[in-house]
């Protein structure tokens, strides 16, 4: 009897990603096929069964399919805009002048305290639908602009209910770590312990995070007070990453491969010992180049390094309202390629298989093999270095999430 | 009796870039209203008759409007792509292997030449639609990559052909001193004797240029090479511009300033002298930050100095398949302002007024002053900010053309 699916894809290019293949993993005259919103069949037309039946086919007309893209870093929920200040900037004002201007992070979490989820949701909105537009199926959201457990408790529930109201996957980390927030009087150990006790506890009990992040830097916090964060997650069963030696080398990339790391972001600042670490632990490298390129940062993160020690880069948007206001995963692309020399291979597997990596979702999603999501993008492309070569330019045919 | 209109859009803040007001001369509570396809009002509320009457009344909600977007800088008309060549530079693969790999400007000529108009007009309508979707009304299209009469000439029509296929201003350069062709065996003063004495003539017999642009460069063409296409230009009546200091301190914009050019593009190179011949000229200077991202150029333009002089900065996209593959008249707004350092009034005023100033067309666009054509873009956006600071993120609520 005939095998039978829901949807099949046929004449179409595959960039599979699967990390068992070479380069891409491009398969010309291929085919995928979909039950119960999981790939059934992705592979080459001559390995399909000519005579398997569906409910719907789909002909491609030799358009190319990746996997649905993975955004795995962004701070997509929060409150306010942070526009004016980025005017302000170019009119030459200091970082005091800003702030008495009521700019800097401080401005975003008091906008963000000041927002009932139904904001946070309607605010985000526009950010995700840009993305879900370019063939974003999985998305990681952050919270780290309340900094306080209320408020962290709610933008995490605002990024979950992001996933109700769009077909995407959400992936929630709790970044409580971020900053020192007003109140605490400058106090970051005593901040630390309301993380650790109070608000990862309470986040945990809600199930409201996938994973713990933390921001460890010299404006941030240090090494210690990173351990001690990442020591309660462990406790509460959370894997944790880590924004790491984006501004100096304090040694987070080393700090987090200790922990096992899912991954370590940013890495600007990494040496080749925190590189080894990673390898070792094998913890993904998460690079942001919209980060980089917004604040003009001039310090690249050791791609040669990452290579040569065999660590996955991943590639994400950065997506928030200081340092990169990114809804772009294919600008994302552009600049690893322009500014961090990362090659077409590495771009697409950075925004799909990686990201997923880096994510700890890599069993369901990321590339095109049979058992996983079939999350899709087809493109109007004739290769696939036209997903990274051009700027400000949306090639996307179609988006299927879970198979639909 | 009450006053008519086409069409009146009230309930709007206005951000008119009108030369006579300070800053983006913006009107808080603004009205439009347009006749016979151009803007019959435009300004505060309290001056409007209150009695006006119009077929069509549009309430926008407090939504901000400028002038329709001006991209005055483009090789929008191409053949082929080199999506493969970027793909084989982030490789490491030197100049001579993309050549041999058939990469480099003379692969786009022979595409552009094996082309009919239909297919460069195919080929070159999603671009247009990508610009056209960020509010764009006017474009400034070159030739360049035929490099013969026929080929010049077709690409040139095909240009026109696109301001009848959708609802936007098209504006053309001939632009035959743009590189030598292959046939021409080296010898660059007989290329353009061929210039001057056929293709030129031609072109302004067939009436399918609007100004003549010359590429002064090492790599291309001399000082006196381009001068003498300049007089061939002043015969026929036709305006010129320059692709100036780009790469090395020619004396491009000196050169365009002594012709009265209307703009000088590019630019990373000119100095004092060279800024000074402009303000003295009123020569515009087109900035092409998307150039200078992508071939990852260090030497920026001499904004200060621009602004020192007086002299007005535009800003486009410069769209073309070797050097900016951007279609993003947005995103080269964000890189004027990242990499450059413009203000944002300069960002937004260097895509509406100056970008008309630098077509020679400021009188009928460019921005939101009664008498003009009525182009509009109204935005989704808080403050006009907004529309520099965000990346990859297009918040276009409606685009007019021409009073529709
Ligand atoms: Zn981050
Ligand atoms: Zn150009």
């Amino acid at each position: 009897m005939a095998e039978r699916f829901d949807r099949i894809w046929h004449n179409a290019r595959l960039a599979t990603v699967r990390g068992d293949l070479p380069g891409l993993g491009v398969i010309e005259r291929g085919v995928i096929a979909a039950r119960d919103g999981r790939i059934a069949f992705a592979g080459s037309r001559s390995d399909f069964p000519s005579d398997a039946d569906a409910a719907e086919r789909i002909d491609c007309s030799g358009r190319w399919i990746t996997p649905g893209l993975i955004d795995c870093h962004t701070h997509l929920v929060f409150g306010g805009n942070r526009a004016h200040e980025f005017e302000l900037r170019l009119q030459g004002a200091s970082y005091e002048e800003i702030a008495r201007a009521g700019g800097g992070i401080v401005s975003t979490v008091a906008a963000t305290r000041a927002s009932s989820e139904a904001e946070l949701v309607a605010g985000a909105l526009p950010r995700l639908d840009a993305l879900i537009g370019e063939g974003v199926t999985t998305i990681e959201i952050k919270s780290g602009y309340g900094l306080n457990t209320e408020t962290e408790l709610r933008q995490l529930s605002a990024a979950r209910s992001l996933g109700r109201n769009r077909p995407v996957s959400i992936r929630t980390s709790f970044l409580g770590a971020h900053a020192l927030p007003p109140e605490a009087g400058g106090d970051k150990d005593r901040y630390i312990d309301l993380v650790c006790r109070e608000m990862l506890p309470a986040v945990a009990h809600a199930g409201l995070a996938d994973a713990v992040d933390a921001f460890m830097e010299g404006i941030a916090f240090s090494a210690d007070q990173t351990a001690r964060v990442f020591r309660a997650a462990k406790t509460l069963g959370l894997p944790v990453k880590l924004h790491a030696d984006q501004l100096s080398n304090l040694g987070g990339a080393a700090l987090a491969s200790e922990f096992s790391a899912l991954s370590a972001d940013h890495l600007e600042h990494t040496d080749e010992a925190g590189v080894a670490g990673m390898a070792r632990a094998g913890t993904v490298a998460v690079l942001l180049p919209g980060a980089f390129y917004f604040i003009r940062e001039t310090m690249k993160p050791p791609v040669e390094l990452f290579r040569a020690h065999g660590v996955n880069m991943a590639l994400a948007t950065d997506c928030n309202p200081g340092s990169s206001p990114l809804t772009s995963l294919l600008l994302a692309m552009n600049m690893g390629a322009t500014l961090f020399r990362m090659t077409v291979a590495e771009c697409l597997a950075g925004v799909t298989r990686e990201g997923a990596r880096a994510l700890g979702v890599l069993g369901e999603t990321g590339t095109l093999e049979a058992g996983k999501y079939c999350d899709l993008a087809i493109w109007d492309i004739d290769r696939p270095a036209e997903l990274i070569y051009r700027m400000g330019f949306n090639p996307l045919h179609r988006r299927v999430w879970r198979g639909k």
